[in-house]
């Protein structure tokens, strides 16, 4: 377990490195990336990886095997966090990442590994997601170097401010001559807790509707309004939000979720004349989700209609599912079953930069459990065991690479 | 129907005094009240009337005819306002009022009349409604005049400044040598609108409940977050907003309202860990209203256990019923049947100052329709047919108490 014991001092260690001192927050190419990049650099070296950073800020480390072959595997995650964020996600796939490194050194493996730390995947700096990852996909925008984060400092500037050159941006794009993309992340839901598993393979990113339902109906005298007599917004979210959980619990695989809502005029003496809630509808199979979505909404119009109400959808969202590769997929499943482990593959409801990779190479997720589900969190956790289990699992799919890489 | 022109258009010309132009803004004591008197003193005086402003600030006229029996009739309203208030809201009372004195006079009834304008009812400038009643009503708290308004003045400054001796408030209170007090108002609500019928006799003013409940669940991702697994705080709080609504709707003569509703973290994209919503519970019969507040409360809990989320009842408010005076009721309904209306009797389901005077005095109350049940808003409106409908109702009660009165 020595070697789990040190991803987790490797999480603990760069958690320290942060913008405000006692909670972990590290926003995209703030000045603690820095030193995460120059500690990381440091032991990438001293496991005799060529090291650079590309001009989006993500971190690249190559190791190379005496016999090489032509094709190289590519394993990261994000160095970048939420606010008052956990040590773990993230930067967990970082801290792994190393110890693919130094067994596939140990176990003297034919497979070359790059090392990607990426520098942005949260979106909190510029509310713009997985800058990091887009520019090793290759469909990073160049329109985006004009966003502006709180401070008014666009992308371009923080580029630059950062020591690096954002003209090269193209150089960032990884070509496409490797085996695929791994990215080991903690779960961040309850699953693997509740089913009391250590890790599981991901066949995919579910996709995402998402939008606003808002009711329209009259507000009223809370006293002298008979009930026969109201068309109370309030009732009508009320009975639509209790559809909304009673579809998505008889759906297999959806989950849909009402997480805001807004009444007015919102006061104890006056019944409610409008009302806007969102709705967040996710499912790994785009047509499901879509017959879903349209089911709910058309719900929804009958409960407004039935109460005289009006109803209005605005759709903020429709993000395709993005599959996993299949084969790299098997490979990461059957490694987890040589592994001494219950095979457990499972979708993952939040996006990844897996998702973004997706698009340029074969690309897949191994998830470690989250206890409790907590994430994005101080209070987010890791298990040693399940880091232990990750690591068997990371062995027996560098073998299998190593039998199979030309 | 000249008088009831007469009546609509002192409405209009009272609606024009007031704080902010364009706009009916009439708080407690404020510039415009000033002008309110002035106007009204200069017409009761014209009938014939003694005025004086109490120290409460109220506007009080008596008519007294040549045959003086002992006993006289309180009638009245308020003359303060909400924010961006209709014009007939209080102000019809005391036009009303001005009409009850001139059939008196012409009639040459034997019924003394005194004509109350209260001051304050709607509690907007102090936080305390019914500041002018409860002075009447000789329950007016001398505590009350340590109340700041939003600009830190006093209560007792606001009465000073108005040119009024606040140490002499023990004298707005009335003798009880009085038949009883009636008050003229807007329903604010829908009912007689809906039934096509011009005006009401008030059995009573409903009780009132009023408190907070409050889920508490467990916040989540909402992609990550397996249906079965959530504890999700507004799912619970729409089950048992319908809960409560279903409840009302079979609940004769109840009306029970969720009219504020709070989720945390409130974000399309996180299950909600926490949900505040208000209920507001009124009927007249305050042993149905506690028993029915009772049954929501204990399917709260229901709903709040069968999800492992907890559940908190805050109380705000446990207001009793107050049923109007039988007698004078009464003979308010038999002077509707006697003008060749339809009787109709029901519940106010707000609090009026007549709900306070009768504490003192015996009283009732004479609604009069609300065209779409629209109140505290500038489309407010009464009908012409409605305010003459009104005059006939008092001609015949003023008839009967001419008789009546020793």
């Amino acid at each position: 377990m020595d070697r789990a014991h040190r991803v987790m001092e490797e999480c603990a260690r760069i958690a320290q490195m942060t913008e405000e001192p006692g909670r972990i927050t590290r926003r995209y190419l703030t000045p603690p990336m820095h030193a995460v990049h120059s500690h990381l650099r440091e032991r990438m070296e001293s496991l005799g990886m060529r090291v650079n950073v590309d001009a989006a800020g993500n971190l690249r480390g190559r190791w190379e095997p005496t016999k090489t072959p032509r094709r190289r595997i590519l394993i990261g995650s994000h160095l970048d966090s939420v606010p008052n964020a956990g040590a773990f996600d993230g930067v967990l796939g970082m801290a792994v990442a190393l110890e693919w490194v130094l067994l596939a050194k140990q176990l003297n493996l034919a497979v070359p590994i790059e090392v990607i730390g990426f520098s942005e995947e949260e979106g909190v700096r510029y509310g713009v997601p997985f800058i990091g990852s887009r520019a090793v996909a290759g469909c990073f925008d160049p329109a985006l170097l004009e966003l502006l984060d709180s401070d008014g400092v666009s992308l371009e500037q923080t580029i630059r401010h950062f020591g690096l050159d954002p003209t090269t941006m193209d150089q960032a794009a990884t070509d496409q001559d490797v085996i695929g993309f791994v990215e080991v992340h903690i779960e961040q839901g309850p699953v693997l807790d509740a089913e009391r598993l250590n890790v599981a393979a991901v066949t995919g990113i579910v996709g995402q509707s998402r939008g606003t339902v808002a009711f329209d109906g009259h507000a009223n005298h809370a006293g002298t309004t008979p009930m026969h007599l109201r068309r109370d917004a309030l009732a009508a979210a009320a009975e639509w939000i209790s559809t909304v959980e009673e579809h998505a619990l008889r759906a297999e695989g959806m989950v849909a979720t009402v997480g805001k809502i807004i009444a007015e005029p919102n006061a104890a003496n006056v019944i409610p004349g409008a009302v806007e809630v969102t709705l967040d509808c996710r499912h790994a199979d785009d047509a499901a989700r879509t017959s879903a979505l349209n089911a709910l909404l058309a719900q929804a119009g009958e409960v407004a209609g039935r109460r005289r109400l009006s109803m209005r959808w605005n759709e903020l969202m429709d993000q395709p599912s993005v599959p996993m590769d299949q084969g790299l997929t098997a490979l990461l499943a059957d490694a987890i079953v040589e592994a001494g482990l219950p095979e457990k593959r499972m979708t993952s409801g939040a996006g990844h930069d897996a998702m973004i990779m997706a698009s340029r190479v074969p690309s897949t997720m191994l998830f470690v459990r989250s206890p409790g589900g907590i994430s994005h969190d101080p209070a987010e956790s890791v298990l040693v065991e399940d880091v232990e289990a990750s690591l068997h699992v990371a062995r027996r799919f560098l073998e299998r690479l190593a039998s199979n890489v030309r």
